[in-house]
């Protein structure tokens, strides 16, 4: 019996919420719609802002903090993000409570002139900060990144994928022209690329977003879509070449060496803690989670076996020589991340509660293993024998301690085979028509993302770019399948069919599914 | 002539406003009392997020994140908090935007029915999550801790120092009994105290806080309280023993050993951005910033001194070799922190503005460094010749390479040890009474922390503990010469002499100054 009362094909959200609870990765708080990120999910969420932030910096950009908050003339001014949120914001119209007849409530006498508003992103006051930056050419490109929270109000949420409250990283930067912009928007979408492949081990699509799924005021949006373990996709990431909409609404000039005036070209990226839902629908199991080792806030737990008797001792012995010898080993270039876990717990349970969190290596060791010098240990991405019994391996400290980090690797590579096996097999080509895609999809169940599904993965068929009423349409007959477009995969060949909503000759291929 | 227009001696405030802006640290913003955190002072924050960080964690806590919303309500059931922070916090009131003639405004029909707050600090959400986490004596001790921004609406800002949102890491703990929790309040002291010295260079004393300076609920609070360069004290971290206050307040309980059901103790702790502005009016001199090298976002900037000429091709090879040479040595056990400016600017421009920034060391490089192969560098803890010129030196670049760690060390030794004497050499112990107080420190000028005082440091007098009315009169009397009592001392004598307030025996001394 697996670990996890849920399992992913008996009903996959419910497998989702229940993981999310067993692993520690977060749970609902009583603020409606903020999620209380537990150890475990924090812990994956650290490692990610650390290892992406070296990236970030390494192609040339800068971290600042901005304000939590922007002026509600802001918006104002700038409908498109207004609009782009549907005006779903956190505003804040006082700043003081008052105790009245006994009651707690926002004093009348503190109310803002100019209310303010909770970011939802933050172009309108990193916007701002440009103008006040630049002059002349030579004060660009600005290549400014900030990791913060922010909050759009979400109707439904769910933890980690839809908050009202997220972490992010928004990435912002400003260039003399569309050549620097454009070149920037690819860049960090192929850092967003190898980072989901290299660190989380999720294989992803690169592709542009069509028309109506573009970022409010962008006139380019590219994302990263990844397949989740229900065949539905996530989208992990997005780059927006925002052209000079912003620059012209927002009044970011510099002057040009030739000497005349000009509009910057921006551009914004994000990741958030959106990922980690990608990360457990992508590796998770029906024991629980399998954290990427690169992720991981720890590599190896150990549990030793206790059994109140004289031995006890020498096995803890054994146990922190085992853990000081590791943390000298080195995995991507830090130190191992090892913990031994004493509470004052049944080394059984333990054991089954670092399965469900899922630690890359579980290592059990009592006075047998002491004696003879051998650490017994199981990989987390091959926990069961074929019978369903844990899988133990049981070999020489010395020899462990050599391979830890070469076992890492091997880890973090085969999460990343199977996701991408799965990925790049399930992804349909023949499909010709919306008859097709009605009959391969099926009719929708319950309301979307929240539904289980029969298994489909995507489809990819030919495009012809449609605008205007015509996209319009395909969009309603999308949506009553709960069907979305999810982008045009990058570097394709000129496909030879029709579209297979308009029948015109198509101009590239896209990918269809449902989606988070 | 100093790179600063303002000088510490002649116009302190003046100085300290012209150095943040000068240094790239922070700039105000649209926002009332909300700072935007520039590179070079968001770089300095991410390397004490690090290293605090590291030691918050290899002290056995883990760490979370909690929503940034807390409900109205919650503040009616614990006014402690409320009233500590006088009801001043920006109240979320509504959840949508509309336009409504033309005119954006909080859609009155998104009226939250319960309000939320902006955390001012978070023991009540976090102690709700306590009560769900906590049910037998094995879930304790629970030791947790958040990086996060809070927002309190103060009225006078001034950046770093006090504005309307800040980052901050917060620990809150629950323990069994006053034992554990005390022994966690003093450790985490003693983890800010060590900090503040090894990390940033700031040498501080450690001590209890009066009754009237307890935090809101507080049993007990301590602090660490650094000596500025203008005499004025700032507190620079604090550390809560709660005792079962909030416990009580909200329902904390557990199962003893012993069976029966007994409230937790608990702990909050916590230090913020207002540390960069204890590193500048500690370090910063009039020709700006001196990065301690522990949090300097750059340890090494390197200026190539470019000709427009042939063998600039050369020398910027030379740079970028001797770059990739120093990145590979290691400081605090991290890869040296080496950057060159190449940007499009004057060389002599681009030496000023990273004095002004306060990178410890600065190489300036040209054609003649590097045919002759060696090194030309300044160090910005000693960076002016007794005529007023730069202070350069050149060696060969392998000793340069091979010294660069020993020289970062050195720099980080010596403004340790330059603040130390300046704090150590300037408390007075000679005053008895409080006219000697007034005689000593002056009729207060202009506004307190605003106004130029002359330097007079800190004094410590002995102290009877007084409580009620009689240590009411006291606060009135210190507050109308604008001073604070700082704290008491740990690990002292119990003194001689008299109170010099009360005229009783005295119990223990206590630091008095003008303060932050």
């Amino acid at each position: 019996m697996a670990a996890l009362s849920q399992t992913r094909a008996g009903n996959f959200p419910a497998w989702y919420q229940e993981i999310v609870k067993e692993a520690d990765l977060a749970v609902t708080s009583p603020v409606r719609g903020c999620m209380i990120i537990r150890p475990n999910g924090n812990g994956m969420w650290e490692r990610i802002r650390f290892l992406l932030n070296a990236r970030i910096e390494s192609t040339g950009h800068e971290n600042l903090y901005f304000p939590l908050f922007i002026p509600m003339s802001f918006f104002e001014k700038e409908a498109t993000i207004t609009d782009g949120f549907a005006k779903e914001m956190a505003v804040v119209t006082h700043h003081r409570l008052k105790l009245i007849d006994g009651v707690l409530v926002p004093d009348p006498a503190s109310v803002l002139t100019d209310p303010l508003v909770v970011r939802p992103t933050s172009e309108l006051i990193i916007g701002q900060h440009f103008k006040e930056s630049v002059q002349s050419y030579r004060d660009l490109p600005l290549l400014w990144n900030q990791w913060a929270n922010v909050v759009r109000w979400e109707m439904r949420t769910r933890l980690f994928l839809r908050t009202a409250e997220f972490l992010w990283q928004e990435g912002h930067t400003a260039h003399a022209n569309q050549a620097d912009a454009m070149e920037e928007t690819m860049r960090m979408l192929e850092v967003y690329r190898s980072f989901s492949e290299e660190i989380l081990a999720i294989p992803v699509i690169t592709g542009e977003k069509p028309e109506h799924e573009r970022f409010p005021g962008a006139e380019r949006t590219f994302s990263i879509e990844a397949m989740m373990q229900d065949g539905k996709a996530l989208q992990a990431g997005t780059s927006h070449y925002l052209g000079t909409h912003f620059a012209k609404a927002q009044d970011i000039k510099y002057q040009s060496k030739e000497g005349d005036i000009r509009h910057c070209h921006t551009t914004s990226w994000g990741v958030s803690t959106r990922l980690i839902g990608g990360v457990i629908m992508t590796h998770g199991d029906d024991d629980g989670m399998r954290i990427p080792p690169a992720i991981a806030p720890k590599h190896i737990v150990i549990v030793p076996i206790l059994r109140g008797a004289e031995t006890d001792e020498d096995v803890k012995q054994y146990c922190n020589d085992l853990c000081r010898t590791l943390r000298e080993q080195r995995f991507m270039d830090e130190p191992l991340r090892v913990w031994i876990d004493y509470r004052d717990d049944r080394s059984v349970d333990k054991v089954w509660t670092w399965i469900k969190r899922g630690a890359p290596i579980i290592c059990e060791i009592g006075a047998k293993d002491r004696s003879n010098r051998v650490v017994t240990f199981s990989r987390r991405d091959n926990i069961r024998k074929p019978d369903g019994k844990i899988l133990r391996a049981s070999i020489s400290q010395e020899a462990f301690v050599a391979n830890a980090t070469t076992l890492l690797q091997s880890i973090q590579d085969g999460l990343l085979a199977a996701a991408k096996e799965r990925m790049l097999g399930n992804i349909v080509t023949h499909l010709t028509s919306v008859a097709d895609l009605r009959s391969y999809f099926g009719a929708p169940e319950g309301d979307g993302e929240n539904s289980h599904d029969p298994f489909r993965g995507w489809a990819r068929v030919p495009w012809s770019r449609p605008t205007g009423s015509v996209l319009d349409g395909i969009t309603e007959t999308l949506k009553s399948l709960q069907l979305t477009i999810r982008n045009a995969p990058l570097s394709q060949e000129r496909p030879s069919g029709n579209c297979i909503f308009t029948g015109n000759p198509a101009v590239e291929e896209i990918i269809i599914s449902r989606a988070y």
